[in-house]
């Protein structure tokens, strides 16, 4: 069975995010005033075969902690869907 | 009052994703191998103060359209919740 799972990665709140920064700041100047945080991340789309849902999960959790995401400075979450 | 307007950039799916190709390739490496397709896009968390529901969404429209989407190569979608 086909799923996908959609999996975002972002910035650790502790950690300065100068990408943000530089995104708030060209939001001001287009007159988007009222943003008071911005962080900038990524979003992965897997679609994968597996045999059940909770196989698809765990293949998204490899991927993320062998693969997508840096735990030092990253956390990662995921959905998994039937496509 | 606080919104967190979460907005999700994809490449378009006509478009070929170099990066998505290689986390693919990335993943069969490491014994991930039923994997399809792999489509990397942004993650941009905002958060800010308006006065209702609409207005933030309409602020997160303006902000994808404005600045954070390139519409000829991507696409993008936002959902707005109160922080």
């Amino acid at each position: 069975m086909k799923y996908i799972a959609e999996i975002t990665i972002m910035p650790l709140k502790e950690i300065l995010d100068p990408q943000g920064k530089a995104v708030k700041s060209g939001l001001s100047n287009l007159g988007i005033k009222n943003i008071s945080e911005v962080r900038i991340g990524k979003h992965i789309s897997l679609e994968m075969e597996a045999s059940s849902k909770e196989e698809a999960e765990k293949n998204a959790e490899m991927a993320c902690k062998k693969l997508l995401a840096n735990l030092i400075m990253e956390n990662y979450s995921y959905v998994v869907k039937e496509a």
